[in-house]
């Protein structure tokens, strides 16, 4: 069987709950800045790669035990998976 | 004129010809953990935030004068802009 060529998209984010300092900092500073009304900054991370797999549910397995595994501290971050 | 309240994520990846250290690490230490065929890994940051505007393309603009100004290194970054 061959394998398919699937676009990933991880996105990492702190869980509620979780101090996210990056986030604070900039909703701190952006009125000092003069942009007003933003509200509710978080900072994450996005991690973009391409996985070879046989179907789409295979490329989404192998990708959610690469985040427990590797890509996040699952403590701590939450991780939300896109595959196009 | 009231304000509406857009949910904004701003992707920020390193421009291409940008070293990624971050995910030169993540595709180098894959397959010493037993995940193969993934390749291209580029590491970004993700920013989401909520903003009141008047308008989508109100928020549009603040948002890109806040990435070019604030949010991401122009020189080394680019931002995507995603409004819902």
């Amino acid at each position: 069987m061959s394998d398919v060529t699937f676009d990933v998209l991880v996105e990492v984010k702190h869980r509620p709950g979780i101090a996210d300092p990056q986030g604070a900092t900039i909703e701190r500073s952006l009125p000092t800045l003069g942009f007003h009304g933003v509200s509710g900054v978080t900072v994450g991370k996005s991690i973009r790669f391409t996985v070879e797999a046989t179907d789409e549910a295979a490329a989404r397995g192998e990708v959610e035990e690469m985040c427990k595994r590797f890509l996040t501290n699952p403590v701590i971050e939450d991780a939300v998976i896109t595959i196009s």
